[in-house]
């Protein structure tokens, strides 16, 4: 192969195919290789269908590769086959460990770009017809993944139940008794609270509540991951718009 | 017109034509009216060769049209016209007053869907090469605008200084003084810190440094407007990669 190594770190957005951005598309179509998340809608595969497609992500709690097999086959695919692209859900930035892969291909100098996606913590909510800022209800919004690289609570969790923002947690479906305590030891049982199970897809589902009954609702509804909780007065906006669901946005073709 | 009513909010992201999504391009080749605003690319408006367009927005601090005029014209628009696009920078419920809008057509039983837009607040801190998490840097990030409607400073930027979160301000670069100020006061002379103009942009420009000297830097290199400000640990990520910039990213086409 004569093709110069070069990585392209591509965020798929929240499941949605046509969530992706043009760029992310173009970047496709030029690739190589694509090295894909379990996030990924596969849909979007088509629209590279010569290029070489790996899977490196996690499916019924087994990972593919660990990370560092990621880092490791992402450069050596670059070196060997041109223009690689590092397609992730959501954006590749927001906890999606982009900027390590980056760094790792840095130290072979391979040129890395970036195509930023449309994230989960932004465009979940608000498919579901929650705003994460509103005039009067919330001046800022703290997005937050629930655990560490240990599998601990993030603890910023705590500090942020004493800000006014509109609260979004990433990843944190199986560990959302645990968020609800957090929120109650610091009195705030009664804050509005969603979970959003699916977003952007026609399979999306929400469950409203607050603090003290979430847990036991979306036990109930035996909502599946991966889910974004949102935590804050923009959740009752929802109310409004109970039928608001852009999955039902159909196009004239 | 026998067209019924319809709307859409379409974030148009942070400025590159090409970081709109495919969703929003659909949207805005079948818009009959399209309201846009200032941040709007006006490249992504050919898109939509034939439709009605309307600069709703604010040129040299002046206001095209009030926040309720623009509500009135839109539904105005859906009445006489079928198929608006409210067409805005970044992202429709990022400080963009989407929901008001949305609430507004409610009132008049216009369906309104939503696209979401690649937010300024993730995507320009990435494509200056700022990551808003990074394992080991940031667990979480907290996004603010600079000011309330009343022209105050946002009273959350002070109860982000007491987190470990990345905070982004947008919409900040003349109260850059003040958000200094509280960070100074709240003991985080050091905190790295990064003012980036114009971002994804050919002319996006990024200043370097920490709360004690950003100010100073960021008059004497004369940055304007808009500008995205990021403060945390993660700003110290980008050094290495200074030659790292979205915007020269170069399709073979």
């Amino acid at each position: 192969m004569n093709k110069q190594p070069n990585i392209i770190l591509v965020g798929a957005g929240p499941g949605d195919p046509d969530l992706l951005t043009i760029k992310g598309q173009k970047a496709l179509q030029q690739a190589d290789v694509i090295l894909y998340d379990a996030l990924v809608n596969e849909i979007i595969l088509d629209l590279a269908p010569t290029a070489k497609k790996i899977f490196v992500g996690k499916r019924r709690g087994i990972k593919a590769y660990s990370q560092d097999e990621i880092n490791r086959l992402m450069v050596q695919e670059a070196i060997e086959n041109g223009n690689v692209v590092r397609l992730k859900g959501g954006d590749s930035f927001v906890f999606g460990r982009g900027y390590e892969e980056l760094e790792f291909a840095h130290l072979f100098g391979i040129p890395v770009q970036v195509v930023p996606g449309i994230s989960s913590s932004i465009s979940v909510p608000a498919l579901a017809g929650i705003p994460v800022t509103h005039r009067g209800s919330s001046n800022g919004f703290y997005v937050l993944t629930a655990v560490l690289s240990d599998g601990s609570l993030n603890p910023e969790i705590k500090q942020a139940t004493q800000t006014n923002a509109t609260i979004v947690i990433l990843m944190g479906l199986n560990k959302l008794a645990e968020i609800a305590a957090v929120f109650s030891e610091a009195g705030k049982k009664t804050e509005a609270t969603a979970v959003i199970s699916n977003g952007s897809l026609s399979n999306q589902r929400t469950v409203f509540g607050n603090i003290g009954n979430i847990v036991s609702r979306t036990k109930s509804e035996r909502i599946p991951a991966p889910a974004v909780i949102v935590i804050g007065e923009v959740v009752k906006q929802a109310g409004l718009l109970k039928s608001f669901n852009s999955h039902q946005f159909v196009f004239q073709n």
